[in-house]
């Protein structure tokens, strides 16, 4: 396999973002990333897209994209894992670029769904729709759930997950593409509206427009592009039972475990080798299950990290320094490429106000469903 | 990149199989190949698909597909390119095994397209929402215009598309798996109801459900699985403008001839070195505009090729031996599999009745939409 880095990102602001039409926020991002690295020219696109048919009436996006970026005729699909569509799409180019076929490939995520379309029915299609969503659950249903099951095997509680609203808003005030840049409080987090017990609205990511785009070459040709890659060590997708009701713990993240132990192994890297990292905090009990499952903290030890600064910029280990799918935003097929971005600009020296100091080696991991896949990313500066 | 063989497929009857539900058809596929190989593990899984979410409620088929084979934990994404999603799924597949990251990798494609939703309307979000769809067109009139562009300027006939009916129609009457397996004449075409004129009832492929599924490895290691391995000499994915408007001809596929031209190239092969081809005759113009974008006859004489026995079983160039999309059925996400199972099963000489004598070297041509997409296969038997 060829070595294979990233060159060059680009990124629309994460928001309601009603001037601009689904095709419109890949072009724009897709545009910078291309811009960035003065290419003119591609060899193959990844769409990360989890629901545009049913959002906007639109699937084909591999075509349509390549056309609005004026570059049909070049070869282009979409990829769909859910909210880790971002990350599956990010993998695939990766595949494609260490396999030899191409030299030059686009991975973006976008998604539109602010549009009118119900978010909630339609995300409920990332769920079993003959075990769970037939019956009625959606995602906010069975994250709490976790959460409920988190609590009883660790003690976890409200407090803990306001916690990680407050940090990962904290992050976000200082992301100027971040959907939300203002700081919250435990006690906004606490006395917000209950969406599902015991899951608040702040303890939950927004629905979002948004798009995300990086550059992939070989290692060995990424000069010509920029003076600053970033290589990829390990690109890894895993998946669980699909059905929550299925898993033997509901409070653990096999999927997410699996993913990492396969990327540290490809990287021959280790947890505590990690300088900063993005997790899927699409409710704030996703990033204590994560950071556990991740190797971060011990399993249980989750509900202190946000609350005690560990995890926070100037801690140990920086997650989320974005500010997370919360205050960032959560379009969804494109997050897994704005976490790729945000560890692609940390390791760059790029982050300006939300700089880990001397980060070198950088994870990103994206999830979808309620853990039925996970995709992790392991960056390293060059 | 690694040399990459096919060594085993399977898959289900296509036609109306209320019995079955998405995920019990792609395991019926998927069980069939690994059990033909007695391979009883997998590295990673991609499932074509075009619009499971819109069909029947469900997105997110990666992880659904690998539990339900009983392999959660294994990768497993969705790639989706309309109707061209299973040709586009088996292309990654097979950069992944070129590219040495995995050694065994299913890829299978599924569509369960007659469980209530409008089918037509489904479809259409293939086509350009915004320059096509939204104006009231769907698919049956996009290709009527195709087949006037093509009458216009080559004089193409009704006749001439009730031939290409009347041949599949007769290979697929030898076709087991075929929806349609009975035999139409010229007189009955051309006296089916109109669907979008001068396009006719039995000039246009069904509503079908069904999933195909084929088994890569590394041509090196192809002997575990099977005694006669068939190698993928070029998998090539090109595409078009979105919008039928926006191109230059057209009675004209030009990602048609992009894809298959890059493919010859990688495949060092042309055109005349075919024995057997699959092309995708969504409607019977789409089948005389694939012949001549392939450089299979002339462009202008593909009018007259079904008619004059060229393309047909015995001919000299037999295209559609399975039946193609029109009598086999077309379960649009399994189509680009199954192509590939036929030029499979011909270069293994255990096409029965539909065989073609001596295939050494075979072509499968998916297509998505009004032609935006195109992924070509050569496979040789090795």
């Amino acid at each position: 396999m060829r070595e294979v880095a990233i060159v060059a990102a680009g990124m629309t602001r994460f928001g309601e973002l009603w001037e601009s039409s689904l095709r419109d926020l890949f072009a724009e991002a897709a545009s910078e990333a291309l811009t960035s690295a003065k290419a003119d020219r591609l060899d193959s696109i990844y769409v990360g897209n989890m629901a545009a048919g049913q959002f906007v009436g639109q699937e084909h996006l591999g075509p349509l994209m390549a056309d609005h970026l004026g570059m049909a005729g070049v070869a282009s699909v979409r990829v769909e894992c859910a909210c880790a569509s971002g990350g599956a799409a990010l993998r695939s180019a990766f595949l494609e670029v260490a396999s030899g076929a191409s030299d030059l490939v686009l991975a973006a995520g976008v998604e539109k769904m602010t549009d009118g379309a119900d978010a909630t029915e339609v995300l409920a299609t990332a769920a079993d729709q003959e075990l769970e969503a037939y019956h009625g659950i959606t995602f906010p249903g069975l994250y709490a759930m976790i959460a409920r099951a988190h609590a009883k095997a660790h003690g976890t509680t409200d407090e803990d997950m306001a916690w990680v609203s407050v940090k990962n808003h904290k992050h976000g005030a200082l992301n100027p593409k971040a959907q939300f840049r203002r700081e919250v409080t435990v006690a906004e987090v606490l006395g917000s509206s209950m969406v599902a017990d015991p899951l608040r609205l702040l303890q939950c990511s927004p629905v979002s427009d948004g798009a995300a785009a990086v550059l992939l070459c070989p290692l060995d040709q990424a000069k010509k592009y920029t003076d600053r890659p970033v290589k990829i060590r390990a690109s890894v997708l895993a998946t669980s039972t699909m059905a929550l009701a299925d898993r033997k713990d509901p409070s653990f993240l096999d999927a997410v475990k699996l993913s990492a132990d396969r990327a540290y192994k490809a990287a021959d890297l280790k947890p505590s080798d990690v300088h900063v990292v993005e997790v899927h905090d699409c409710f704030a009990i996703a990033e204590i299950c994560c950071i556990e499952a991740l190797g971060l903290v011990e399993v249980g030890k989750g509900r202190h990290a946000a609350r005690e600064g560990l995890t926070a910029l100037g801690g140990k280990i920086p997650v989320n320094t974005s500010g997370g799918l919360k205050s960032k935003g959560h379009p969804v097929g494109a997050t897994g490429i704005a976490q790729a971005i945000e560890i692609f600009e940390q390791l760059r020296g790029e982050a300006g106000a939300r700089q880990v100091k001397n980060a070198r080696i950088g994870l990103a991991q994206n999830m979808g469903g309620s853990g039925a896949s996970s995709v992790v990313h392991i960056l390293e500066r060059v």
